[in-house]
């Protein structure tokens, strides 16, 4: 069993870089609490014996040699990067979850045959560079490397800039490695473990994601003078289509949801009606075609009501991920080790994207998860008991050497 | 009759300070473009042989004496200040008019009985800080002094120290100055006088405006992990609520008017369900009892509409004023200007707030108006014509010369 007491104080070391302002985290991509985070984390795998390589786009990797110099390695890891209202434990667990595999392997004096390697993607949240898993993404040949340098955040900062600014450019191509399989740990963010009461969560499968930014277009103008008849409201466009993407959740139930989590209005005055809004629907669920068909409906349904109010609808994707099913053979390794470890465990879906998501199309992958309080995450008051983190370390500690093989 | 065409010059070369992105201004209020701009104006006024007073909320005061040591003075002017999407005329023409009736006065070599102040009064857009019309506000007593130095813009910066930042806090008490009237010169900002086709507007009454900033509660959490039954959506709060301002301004009709111009979305991540909106609805009309019953409406629903999704609502007024109805003896003033220089002009009721209203609570005033294209205006592309702006000055002239006799 891995040293559930070590895990939790690395967890709570990294929370105090980027802290929140309600007991979270603000350590958002590219920013220099992420690099801070980093430095710390290479320090600990330094420490543990691990070689550190740096890809092009960021990405982190920590290796303990193999015994078999043929063999591939086992990749496990997750994300230190967090929403700019994050947790404690959304990716950091998962990063720090592989760390302790490494450190109980030393404890141990365990060799494995096949490597295994600690990684840190870069940007999974995707709140400050649309989209999600975006290195990720790169990694598995989703994304080309300069389109995702050329992404900017809402101050019109390029990703690709911001890298190089923080130090973490690194030389390796992205996507040379190759993977014997790849295990991520991460907390479930949603409620369902804790209600079932079970330690453990074997993820057989996760939602299909898009992410669909709008702009409505109406026209800037005096909010005492201009008349109703003659306003242009593109306010109004956002309110009705918050309450369609609504709608469209609510009669693709069950397990569909949709929301708008971003907007920005322009120019924001309180004295002019709105002349643009732009704003991004999440809409997911874990069928392709339901998750096809409820973009469609708000495709075809947007337009229509802004044009009913003399505003006008454009939209874009900005983020996609078809519905993913984990690979066999790693879910069987994370079932049986829990089955072996005796925690109680139930076989889901992910609710959120995970760069396991975008991995599993190249490799052999598969997730393991543990409850968190409420079912909350994207809050800083995400939380977790320390006996709910180790469990799911032991759990991925199980299923990855048993994959690396002794 | 004044010099249009100097008038125009002065109209474009202030319009080069803070210039906006697409043809407007962006000056705002005590920027350093605010600053820029007062510069301007006070080496015009300067020029033209007054004596600047600046009082300790950065009212500007331009000094022509008048023939009798006993006489108060005639006030003129509106404010420099702009929309951070404005106009190049909303404000700056009522103060370059003003400083086009001095001009035209030494011009002709008059000397005027009472003496003629041309005023610029600070942050009357209310953009940067709510409420608008803050310094003639607190001229004339509405405000403590303390309590607008008080006010922070949304980067947290204080009224008083942006102030004192930008070199233009004055020693002279807020208030001190007796007037015998006051005149302001303004576009009128909607589309009554162009469609009419009327030169000018003669300004009996202004509407009552209530600016009510709500702040809708919810739950931060995951945009893909919450169920639907789970979520406390404040994005949705705004949705409803934005249609409940339409509804009630629509069945209020005719003349009342309700919107939403300003919206913060916390923590605004495409990934996270809005935990909290902040947003301010304004609402207006000529009658107070239907102003009153709009916001009591207003009131009364949000709470329940919020209550019934999940969330909370709280509400607090940051801006009102009820319905002013101007001096007689002024306004007649006005209208006899116009008739006497053959202009084509009516009655009229002001759509927005101005500096004026607040002045009319304490010394006898009046307002001209002249046509603005499209009646558009808090937009870049708000437009007059050289004509309107003369026609305008020269009724602002006419009225100004014989109250303050010859
Ligand atoms: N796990 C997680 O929160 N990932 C961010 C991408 C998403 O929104 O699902
Ligand atoms: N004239 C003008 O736009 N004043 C700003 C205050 C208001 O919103 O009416």
């Amino acid at each position: 069993r891995i040293n559930g007491e070590r895990l939790w104080d690395s967890l709570m070391e990294m929370a105090k870089i980027g802290p929140g302002i309600a007991g979270g985290n603000n350590r958002q991509t590219l920013t220099d609490e992420d690099s801070e985070g980093r430095h710390l984390f290479q320090s600990w795998c330094e420490a543990a014996g691990c070689t550190m390589g740096v890809d092009e786009i960021g990405n982190m990797f920590a290796r303990r040699e193999g015994t078999d110099p043929d063999a591939l390695p086992v990749y496990v890891g997750s994300h230190l990067d967090t929403q700019p209202t994050g947790g404690k434990y959304d990716g950091v667990l998962g990063v720090l979850g592989g760390l302790e595999v490494i450190r109980t392997l030393n404890d141990l004096d365990i060799k494995t045959k096949h490597p295994i390697v600690v990684t840190n993607w870069t940007n999974e949240e995707g709140t400050r560079y649309a989209p999600a898993m975006l290195a990720s993404g790169v990694f598995a040949g989703k994304h080309a490397l300069d389109w995702a340098n050329d992404r900017v955040d809402a101050d019109g900062k390029r990703f690709g800039d911001e890298l190089e600014r923080i130090g973490w450019k690194g030389t390796e191509k992205v996507g040379d490695r190759k993977m014997h399989a790849f295990f991520e740990l991460h907390i479930e963010q949603g409620p369902i473990l804790e209600a079932e009461g079970k330690d453990i969560g074997v993820v057989t499968h996760g939602q299909g994601l898009r992410w669909i930014q709008c702009t409505v277009t109406g026209k800037e103008s005096h909010t005492g003078s201009t008349p109703m008849h003659m306003r242009k409201n593109a306010g109004r466009g956002l309110a009705l289509i918050t309450e369609l993407v609504h709608e469209i959740a609510m009669k693709n139930q069950p397990n569909a949801v949709g929301a708008i989590g971003h907007i920005d209005v322009y120019p924001n005055s309180r004295n002019i009606i709105p002349g643009k809004v732009v704003f991004t629907v999440d809409m997911r669920t874990h069928l392709l075609d339901k998750l096809n068909g409820m973009v469609a409906e708000l495709m075809e349904r947007a337009p229509k009501i802004c044009e009913e109010i003399g505003v006008t609808f454009e939209a874009e994707i900005v983020g996609q991920f078809d519905p993913p099913a984990f690979d066999e053979g790693c879910v069987k390794a994370v079932r049986d080790a829990a089955e072996r470890l005796g925690y109680s465990h139930m076989d889901i879906v992910s609710g959120a994207g995970h760069d396991a998501c975008w991995i599993n199309d190249i490799y052999p992958t598969a997730m393991v998860m543990c409850p968190c309080v409420d079912g909350l995450s994207h809050n800083e008051a995400e939380e977790i008991s320390p006996a709910w983190a180790a469990a799911g370390t032991d759990v991925l500690f199980h299923a990855v050497v048993e994959t690396a093989e002794i």
